[in-house]
């Protein structure tokens, strides 16, 4: 029953390839959201408390006179209000997205922008890698990000914005597609890919997120009401299911296919297939030499479907997947190595659910991936 | 050749076992360190870039005038320098020092206060359990941070400073000590402690953190050159040897004995014996049911022995413990579940050695825990 998804994830994991390494040289963006109009002043009063990833940062400019100041003052911040519920805009519940990036997809900045939850809630974190690629990436997204902080409409503007720079080269020397696509070759490429994340996630998941959006950079259309519509199901794990258009040659019209093969529920051949690995080895999905028979959402949509019917998971994708703040804050994270057989964004279902969480797909519910 | 430590991890368990929970209530204080002496002007400059923490947050202050404002400028900050180095003070290394803490000592606070390394690169979090023991701790923690950072001197004052409080009750009913320190009570005990300091460190690590120094809130007395000498060995994890003074009533006069039991070095009795029990059991050191015949970094201290002198550790303890921030960031943190058998800081060195990370300790370098 091997599947033919070669070719698919040929497609798939492409623009991820980049992103590796561990240590991190850092670039951080910041946008002024100084505006004070109306509308939104009850939501920058709420802000103005702390910055949704620190406490504020004000003590560390420079004195504008160089002579001594007198003792400054204390100034305390009571946040006890971080709550993580179905009704996250009525709660001003705080998202952070965050999003892995070797190439700049203009579609995904417009789906982001067009994101119907209050930007003024939405803080993005960005990781690239520091090469070619990621420099042309950066360059791209440091235009778009500065023509909505700076010159777009107020709405529009996101509450902050980090971008992290990797300073690793790649772990593998052919960038030839074939190559980096063979089966031995994706356990270091995960492996760079949750270091990525986890690079990502501790450095920028602060004490009042309420909930952390992980979207992948060539995730390019999802309904607007997205974030509300994952949250609406009060689950700690939540992965839509991620499709991907198509031109149909022999249907002769546009169409869809499925992409994010991670989103599964496990099978007795794969747990089986798992105890036969050595400590080290991991389960990959999607592979003709390891059927694993496991239930792949991405197989269970159906044409007109409740796209609020649930199903239960056992490994996650990382294409889009919203996850409660405690989730993370727990210590719940990517494993960049193997981990009862399981790696990166499956491995961390598995993490999750050691700490007591059960991660929820809904099958019905799409979102789209570039067709490149 | 089981050992009678027993009243020993009675003593040394106890100021840490409210720190339960996993959710956060979330108090931040923040203490303004807005002067600028000529002498400190270099170290404001410095950090007036960033938050060790995160991007600037003034953004998010209220304006003073309720009018529209021009446009916001476009504001970055290039911190493509973040070294972890054998001479951070040089480099002007951030150091995050993170405790948990149950209850205050006043000795903990006067030896931070008495570190050499600068305190603009220091960021101190803490995490304390919402109680009443827990309150009681704040309250005192408050008292001294508003001390030095509001009337104490400029060379005390540290950079920032987050406290988190902990919501969930404890897990267990009884607070009697005994029943706390049987060994089935010790698995969701030391889950407790590793969720809290997940919840710890994955809310305070920044981009552009060096260093974390994990320091329990027992620990009174360490070399004022702690963090230097620490960092002078220039290995991703490690842990001085941490003692305790207590009058010998035999001698009549001050001893020391050695108290944390959590350094240590495998053995192959240890090893077996992980292999003979559940995926959920864990190793436990120091208990007499489970005689472990690890090699105790405790027992390695030599009078008079080189401070220098370096071993390998399988297991670390958290007493006091280094950490290259790369360490936390490649995602190694504490696993509230067990892990290769072991769980918390033991488990943290394993999950630090899968990422390829090995701990180190200096027997004959010691810090010094409360005598209750």
């Amino acid at each position: 029953m091997a599947r033919p998804m070669g070719p698919v994830r040929l497609k798939k994991t492409n623009p991820l390839t980049l992103l590796i390494g561990a240590a991190l040289c850092i670039f951080i963006l910041y946008f002024l959201l100084g505006s004070s109009a109306p509308d939104f002043s009850a939501a920058r009063k709420a802000t103005a408390a702390s910055h949704p990833l620190s406490p504020p940062t004000s003590p560390f400019r420079q004195s504008s006179s160089g002579g001594k100041l007198k003792p400054p003052p204390v100034t305390r911040y009571n946040l006890n209000n971080v709550t993580i519920t179905n009704t996250p805009i009525e709660n001003r519940e705080n998202v952070l997205v965050l999003t892995p990036m070797a190439r700049f997809y203009q579609g995904y900045w417009d789906n982001l922008l067009q994101l119907t939850y209050p930007h003024e809630l939405i803080t993005l974190g960005f990781i690239l890698p520091k090469n070619k690629e990621g420099n042309a990436a950066y360059a791209e997204l440091d235009k778009q990000i500065t023509k909505t902080q700076k010159y777009g409409p107020e709405k529009d503007r996101f509450k902050s914005i980090i971008i992290l720079r990797q300073d690793f080269d790649p772990p593998l020397v052919s960038q030839d597609e074939a190559e980096r696509h063979k089966m031995q070759n994706q356990k270091p490429r995960r492996a760079a890919m949750a270091k990525a994340r986890n690079s990502l996630l501790f450095t920028t998941l602060g004490p009042d997120t309420s909930w952390v959006l992980w979207l992948d950079a060539d995730v390019i259309e999802t309904p607007p009401s997205l974030i509300q519509d994952l949250a609406f199901h009060n689950k700690p794990l939540i992965a839509p299911n991620c499709f991907q258009k198509f031109y149909n040659s022999e249907k002769k019209k546009m169409d869809e296919r499925p992409y994010d093969f991670n989103n599964w529920q496990d099978s007795p051949t794969a747990l089986k297939l798992g105890e036969s690995l050595g400590p080290d080895d991991i389960l990959l999905e999607g592979y003709h030499d390891m059927p694993t028979y496991r239930t792949l959402m991405a197989y269970m949509a159906e044409d007109g479907g409740d796209v609020h019917y649930e199903i239960p998971l056992d490994g996650v994708g990382g294409t889009a997947l919203l996850v409660k703040a405690d989730v993370h804050r727990d210590g719940a994270m990517f494993p960049p190595f193997s981990f009862y057989h399981l790696i990166e964004t499956e491995g961390f279902a598995k993490m999750a659910r050691r700490l007591g969480w059960q991660a929820t797909g809904l099958p019905n519910y799409k979102v789209f991936h570039y067709n490149e």
